[in-house]
């Protein structure tokens, strides 16, 4: 059901490839830093990135915003989560309170915060910090019938690259991405044996916090599920019969980001499937995507290695929210400010630049 | 030669553990903040790690201060490192002169920065930044005799642990320690082999860029050193035997630096080796060590396994300079930051505390 003709439509347009000329530049350029050659390892080849992005050897994060897309899930309460539904309001409530771990995390790293409501079960209060572009009250339950419409799945990855868009105009060129939505690891995992082929074994994981038991539970409803809709493969498709909506935003916000050539910086398990699902739709989607972390979901590993993709940080974190994204931003500007602001050999009259071993 | 009798005298004295009950009560508060259970995942260890150390629920990182400690190695110009020793003193002056990673990391972290002439061989010009504590202009050659006096070691010791000291006396309370020394991985590799009896080729690595024929030249100077004096393993022997002044003076900043309660965190493989040295004359040490990184120096993992310790970060650096201990420092604040800032379950009004799956 790919359809290029609404895909690719404004807000969206088509998402080219980092600048190439650009990255040579910047690769050259680390090499003269008082350092041994490769010697800032990964942040050498974040940079470089970041310059190829930006087109510009003198890169710089502006007005970083963190959006965090919340959807609730049908399915939710069958048993593939240690929490009830309700506690994606009661977070939603506790960002707009200001008490959750990305709260404290933006306010540490001077992000801004936005917190969308892309299917909440629950009338949420206009708040400043809200965008509200609730498709519906969670999604239809994956187990029975497809979770989303076709229309309704056009309207989130659309509305996912408008408000991606949106945060751009205002004068983000750096966005985090960040998911709330009790059971949205399930719909990921099916998302992932969609897209991958692994078997759902592997895409499956604990969440929140599942026992042996519980784990369990959760493959066998998704078997279950995915035995209601065994051929599909393509990312539309998947989204629509098994996919959150704040999943599918996500999807439009990362092809929409790309294609205003933003930095995304990419959370958890739940994003990365988001990202997945974009790259297979805009092939050079990851040109702009930086993978903040591995989870303790087991399948976020493999999942990376599939892109393929290597994750900045590896701390066990399995929280979503954006927090993994939000705590590799300090990493990012680090990467920059090397880059930027470190002396060449010749500048600081250290010898030793073309020294062969 | 272990004489506790000098070692534990002012300004080290004895290295006490963390407080075990303020630990405990640290991880019982990360269970009440709204979130699932262990989802910070090892920003929880973190936070109470220093809430143990600074024995309250309400740490805090003061006026963090990085103790760049820098020496020259007699035996830098047989072959061991990629650099010609000359390089050690034209990396101190770009130190001083703010245009190193280090200063580039200290300025986007806010750390306090000083370096440390442990035994540079050169004349340096007395600079704000600059501590004059050179022992000698270099260590002498340990492939032809001992590369320094039993005294010179207990003073680099005792010198070391004075200036942790008196960084945290004007302070600070958390130590970010790194080193510069041209020669200095060889010296760690053979305090490594003799701490942990592993074979020294799986202590040797590629320092600042040997290729394979440099890295076989290396291993084969290191075992003609350690066949001058096979038998020595206790840590103040290897040091006298092997080591630089700036390892040994990092050994005593961070005996000292445990003795006073700092939180102490750790750079790349010859910082580690350190601590391993430090761990062995006061086991209660590694209590105060943050390990910020794992580097790129093949024998860094295997020496933080043997700890064991498990680093925060994993970025390919093999810098030095202190700068994975400084690309660290965002996670330790933003682990405390979580920990005093999160809403609680029953603060928010969130639900699924005691949830069980």
């Amino acid at each position: 059901m790919t359809d290029p003709d609404w895909l690719w439509a404004q807000p969206l347009g088509p998402v080219a490839g980092w600048e190439e000329a650009t990255h040579a530049l910047a690769l050259r350029r680390l090499d003269h830093l008082t350092k041994p050659l490769g010697a800032l390892g990964r942040l050498e080849s974040l940079a470089a990135q970041v310059c190829a992005i930006q087109s510009t050897l003198a890169p710089a994060i502006v007005a970083p915003r963190a959006l965090v897309f919340a959807g609730d899930h049908g399915a939710a309460d069958r048993g593939v989560s240690a929490y009830p539904s309700a506690v994606t309001a009661q977070m939603v409530a506790n960002f707009l309170a200001g008490g959750a771990a990305i709260n404290v995390l933006a306010r540490q790293h001077g992000l801004g915060l936005t917190i969308v409501d892309a299917g909440v079960d629950a009338e949420l209060s206009p708040h400043p910090m809200l965008i509200g572009a609730k498709l519906r009250r969670a999604t239809r339950d994956y187990t029975e019938m497809p979770a989303m419409t076709d229309a309704e799945c056009r309207e989130a990855i659309t509305t996912g690259a408008q408000i991606a868009r949106d945060a751009i105009d205002r004068g983000a060129n750096t966005l985090v991405l960040g998911e709330m939505g009790i059971g949205n690891t399930g719909a990921a995992a099916l998302l992932m044996h969609g897209l991958t082929t692994r078997p759902l074994a592997q895409c499956v994981g604990r969440g929140t916090g599942l026992d042996d038991a519980g784990l369990a539970r959760k493959l066998a409803l998704l078997e279950a599920a995915r035995a209601r809709a065994p051929g599909v493969t393509d990312p539309l498709g998947l989204l629509t019969e098994f996919g959150g909506y704040e999943i599918a935003m996500l999807t439009g916000a990362i092809l929409g980001g790309a294609a205003a050539r933003a930095v995304i910086v990419i959370d958890g398990f739940t994003v990365t499937v988001a990202a997945a699902l974009a790259a297979r739709l805009a092939p050079r989607v990851p040109d702009y995507c930086v993978f903040s972390h591995c989870s303790a979901e087991q399948a976020h590993r493999s999942l990376l290695a599939s892109l393929p993709a290597r994750p900045l940080l590896d701390l066990d974190l399995r929280l979503g929210e954006g927090s993994g994204a939000a705590l590799a931003m300090p990493l990012l500007t680090a990467a920059i400010a090397l880059f930027r602001d470190m002396a060449t050999f010749e500048s600081a009259g250290v010898s030793g630049e073309a020294t062969s071993p």
